[in-house]
């Protein structure tokens, strides 16, 4: 089982780079099996093109070890493993710095709604976090990553809003597999960058009415849902 | 006649995808045979590195019922329907999410025509519609959709004006066929993201004068058109 | 002879492909052998994939008559006749609508050289026209497109100064030769993008010093050049 | 040992095209052996696409003469040469006019730290130099944007903060080796991007808080790296 979520995770990671989200070793992208409590991540530092089913590494969700490869996992785990004990839906996580969806984290700015792309796949604005403490930063940074992301969440429920903007850093995006993690960090970061250019062309739009956020997010999620083949 | 059709309307979805205008399976183009009242679509939800000729579905006209195929057709479908059903000249139409078309659809904005680029496709400012009632967007979504369109055109001859924005939506455009469809979303594309920089440079830019409009439109389009080799 | 530069100006008007300059049948590069007064151009209305050395036509820098060639001429052949027939020291012309420097013909305002990249090219800001006239743009519209830029010319070398911006319209570069041409509309493209940027970070940027401007221009252009391997 | 560097350097220069920092001729790297004070950089106005690492010239750190090559070294050695003398841990060094950061060159702003990504690379504000004067302008203007650079680090250490944007000009970068100094041209123009967006989105955005900075500048560099495979 494991090597197969390794070869998800992988296959994850590798999309990033063929949609351009990422250059050098910048991102990662996990997957876990929640059977038992494994996580699978991309291992620290290392450049797409180099990397392979087999570098995948293998962590506990709760203690956090390594239990399987031989190289570091990405200095984000702790972030990762905090957001999959919280979200008990999420079966896969991706961060990125992708350039316009950075560019909202760093205004601090909510990502409004302002049309049907962003109504078809995140329930609303998407939510930027508050600014880190210094007690935050300082110690233990990763897991406060996740912490502060957890706490922007309390009224959320993260499967119907699955993206963040982390204040002054960038994006977590996640879904029900690595690869919908990453298929989410795609469209947000379209998303992104029509907002920026929504808001320079008219800068007091607000967003879109309730029921037309309520027709595109339904027709394509839950159980009334009609967009595609099924 | 039919299958000729169905590679049209498959090459032109195609189309869309070399010239950047979607990802995943966003967009749709379609294509109409008026002598049968027979209309080829894209599937719903399928990529389009997928696609194929025979996955082309098949709708009637006036009923919308499949009549041919085994996929499911494009969600958007009873949008395109409504246009066929009301000009009476389109042969084909496109639907995208394109990057700069869709900011001026979420921005409210109809896009000036402030250069000979936009004249020589598209007669004056493209027309945003009204945003949608909360009626119209509970029922019925897609088909209302196709209405507020032909609204928008009450006094327009859609085959001068061959795009619409969707307000807090996205641009449909349409030609004689499947290809000049894709070919107006391509131009639609170029010409909103010009139309955006041309604003920033100059925000109290206002519209060219009606007689470059005129001189630069009619010289492609009409029976003084003296563009190309005919 | 006329073969070579049949040659030249069809790998010219190539290269506006290669740099994305141009899509469809947008655009034409021309060339001009002064000791016959032959000018050779792009046809109308045909694709970058389908063009080949034999399908430039060759017209008379005089009578504007095609003197070889069964395809009909750019459109835009008159502006291009206007022009070498002012400026004795121009080899090639490019007309484009490139998508920044477009957006400065739209906004009708001078791209100022905002640093080094501009000064290394273009000795001062680039001008933007006047708008046409009604008279000037009902008859003979394309003739007169060339005698507006010549009058923008008056008191400048257009060898110096080897771009214009035609009001709401778009960009027409020159040079020595039709590929030195095609040159210019690609480091146009680039400084205008540039000067885009500049003024959005800093609205009241000014231009750069005439002391900056001279060195750069100066480093690379005329008896003291010393840029380069000559 | 110089055919390594030379072929080091030819590399890292190669490296700016595949990241389209640079077209045509525009842009150099160099790299230096510290114990013989010889110094290896592209030669002026060759293309990327005929450069061999038999191209690049071999210059003396102290006198500036050319000690091998055939060819002419670029016309910016005199700049990289002053910039060897005066930072002892520069192993090489890149310039560019890539889009981004000449924007922010041409504004003649810092750019600010807006976030992680910036803070990964560079422990601060990017500076940008004072506008030279006159006299700097016209005699050894090359060795004087060296001087100028020198000036503006005259508190900060090259080594914490490897990227200067010379005023109306644009940026050089550098790192331990050639292939690092273009590392850090290539992550200058994402945050270049990132920053004009951000103060887009929004315009009275400060930079990040001491504590974030430190804690990513520092994850990433020093002693208590722990970020990699290391």
């Amino acid at each position: 089982m494991l090597e197969e979520l390794k070869k998800q995770v992988c296959n994850a990671n590798l999309e990033l780079c063929k949609h351009q989200l990422v250059i050098y070793s910048w991102g990662n992208v996990s997957g876990i099996e929640r059977a038992s409590n494994r996580v699978a991540i991309k291992p620290s530092g290392i450049s797409y093109d180099e990397l392979s089913p087999d570098d995948i590494v293998i962590v506990d969700l709760l203690t956090g070890d390594v239990v399987e490869g031989s190289l570091k996992p990405s200095s984000d785990t702790p972030t990762h493993l905090e957001l999959y004990r919280n979200f008990q839906q999420l079966g896969g996580i991706c961060h990125t710095h992708s350039t316009y969806a950075t560019m909202w984290a760093q205004a601090c700015r909510d990502l409004p709604c302002f049309g049907t792309t962003h109504a078809d796949h995140f329930y609303g604005s998407i939510p930027v976090t508050q600014r880190m403490s210094e007690s935050e930063i300082k110690d233990d940074y990763e897991l406060n990553t996740g912490k502060v992301i957890v706490r922007t969440f309390a009224d959320t429920d993260p499967m119907q809003m699955p993206a963040v903007l982390v204040a002054n850093h960038g994006p977590f995006t996640w879904g029900a597999s690595a690869s919908s993690a990453v298929e989410n960090a795609v469209v947000l970061e379209q998303v992104a960058q029509m907002a920026a250019g929504t808001i320079l062309i008219n800068p007091h739009q607000s967003g879109i009415d309730s029921m037309l956020l309520d027709k595109h997010y339904l027709r394509k999620h839950g159980k009334n849902a009609y967009y595609g083949q099924k």
